[in-house]
């Protein structure tokens, strides 16, 4: 490791404190470090590190280990062990749908601790579906026993195009939402960092994280509602677009005239109406007991779906293509997508359902949180050594 | 500047070469800079700011300026002053089309010091090819007075999807193309790095430098031919995708078992043939002479084109769409695009025409190998100062 010499100190000791927190965290639990094991996997003098590890334990973020937190005795006098203590904050990952609202609460190493969801109509006000997320969020940290003043940051996904500072540029998906300052309003609930993010988007990052794009770093996630969504990692990084609209492929068929949804899911003369999940699950259902008309419009549903990811596909040639929302949980969308992608994309990638499912959208609003409190804790800066 | 202490030596003499050519570069040609100048700029020592500016001359890469040179003497003896020698060595950027072959020459600095061009039949084997760009570059060099051991790097744009080792993957729109080792044979000839490149990607690369690009970072240019492809910049970097071949939007239609190009674009009920430039001129000219069946073929053709455009910018979400190539020069394309896409995508890019024309995929060829030198003589890494 090379080292620093003279600069800002405050900033010295900034990067000095987040290389020994990095050293903490990537120990294993079961042999917690020593101040000679942090010395030598830091590179940083003894003084230095002891300075440094005071101050973590000072803050709450180190904790000395105990013999019972798995430290195994030696023979004479046992030297100080220490760890990161991931407890020491809360993280909350939210989705907002048309449908529902939820979350999911982690400690600042990203282990999911709690859980919770609920319903919302899709006509429901914009304040309602606040509300309700409150409301949510408030049982949550209620029965996992966190205050709400422990948590560190928290992501927010939901439909439509997002702004840098949080606000709604354009979502059709969810009443009043286009204009919405979501972010503003978040932050005045919450007093900590509030990330908000289009949904398709954090589930990419989600499935990248724990679900079915782990250790793949090119990647397009189609979120598979009424209209097609999709979020994109390029080389392990979301890829936002100029305006966040990166990924609207669902607006395509807009172009051509084409049927509207309501007409390519009917299974009569006339558009479905209202058109909801449920009534499209009981045309897929219809087409699976083989009604011919049902099984019509599932055809034409794929063809525009097919469509759609090979636009994607060919504007942006991924690794992989993970199929989640709404459905994929539906099934017989991979073998379509899987055959017809291979005959003419020019390099098909392959193509994989989501692993995460219906909690996709939250855990990518968790990862969103934990990158910001990561940027903040653990970020070490590499000094600019030219011009 | 902050500085290295330690470490490999020959990496330090490195660094330190690339930083004081940087700041040779970056001087006014009217003050070449003393090395006091030097000095002041790079933060170096001065025994080692000389050390290097002597093994830099020995090299080739820096002369002393004279007074000549638009240094203006001022009283007492004259510090010495030193300039950058970008007549050091030449790069090339050619371009291998249907059509023809193109060559532009540059110095170090990317200054285009000559360019050659020759025809080539649309049919022409791939040796053929091969030896009339031979044959283009040679006359070329031969005029230029530049021997081949001058040139310091080669780029080479071609259609295709190119790997990364230069062999072309796929490559319909040439005969032979598919499989042709392509960057392999070149060096054969040049016995310098040669870097191959798809050619709307090279063309991105072109628009961004000096065409109508300039100054806007995340760019998807149209090649518009028979059929589209494009490149994208994403944050100032191409995006060549997971296997070189995003951008291939021109597949899309074959999706939806749509009419070929050559049903698109035939102004009577058989389809054109041989589909080639030549044929769609005289269709497009045809439109405008008032022809109704020639006009609602030229219409086709652009909506055809306007969708594959809307694809792109939906996945991509772009500042700016640049469109070039053919179909570009024949005019009537960037209005029916710009109404289009602003009706149809949730954020609609600015649409120019390129700057750069026929020279565009040449231009951008010679960036790369600029690219490349760049890369050698002036990359500046930065140490890592922790992992």
């Amino acid at each position: 490791m090379g080292r620093l010499t003279g600069g800002d100190p405050s900033l010295l000791r900034r990067i000095n404190s987040a290389v020994v927190l990095h050293a903490l965290r990537a120990a294993a639990p079961s042999s917690p470090p020593t101040l000679t094991d942090l010395v030598k996997a830091t590179g940083l003098s003894r003084p230095t590190v002891e300075g440094v590890v005071e101050g973590l334990i000072d803050s709450g973020l180190v904790a000395e280990a105990s013999a019972e937190e798995g430290v195994a005795r030696r023979q004479g006098r046992p030297a100080r062990r220490f760890r990161f203590r991931a407890e020491a904050g809360h993280l909350l990952g939210v989705e907002i749908g048309p449908h529902r609202v939820a979350a999911l609460l982690s400690d600042l190493s990203g282990r999911v601790t709690g859980s919770a969801a609920a319903e919302v109509t899709e006509t429901a006000s914009a304040d309602e579906r606040l509300e309700r997320l409150r409301a949510t969020v408030a049982d949550l940290l209620r029965r996992a026993d966190v205050p709400r003043g422990a948590l560190r940051a928290v992501g927010v996904a939901s439909p439509g195009i997002v702004e840098a500072d949080g606000t709604v540029r354009l979502g059709t998906a969810l009443p009043e939402w286009t204009g919405l300052p979501l972010g503003e309003r978040l932050r005045r609930s919450f007093r900590c960092p509030v990330l908000v993010e289009n949904d398709a988007n954090a589930a990419a990052v989600a499935e990248h994280w724990k679900g079915a794009a782990r250790g793949v770093d090119d990647v397009v996630f189609v979120l598979a509602g009424l209209s097609p969504g999709a979020g994109s990692l390029i080389g392990g990084r979301l890829h936002r677009g100029f305006g966040g609209a990166a990924g609207e492929i669902g607006a395509l068929h807009l172009l051509g005239r084409e049927a509207t949804p309501e007409e390519v899911l009917s299974p009569t003369d006339e558009p479905l109406h209202p058109l909801d999940e449920a009534q499209v699950v009981r045309v897929f259902a219809l087409a699976r007991e083989g009604d011919e008309r049902a099984r019509a419009a599932v055809d034409r549903y794929l063809r525009r779906l097919v469509h759609d990811v090979a636009a994607l596909v060919l504007a942006l040639d991924p690794e992989l293509v993970v199929v989640g929302g709404w459905a994929a949980g539906i099934g017989g969308v991979l073998d379509p997508l899987r055959t017809e992608l291979a005959r003419y994309c020019l390099r098909p990638p392959r193509v994989a359902l989501s692993l995460l499912g219906d909690s996709a959208v939250a855990t990518g609003a968790l990862r969103l949180a934990l990158d910001h409190v990561e940027g903040e804790l653990f970020a070490v800066e590499r000094p600019v050594t030219a011009r």
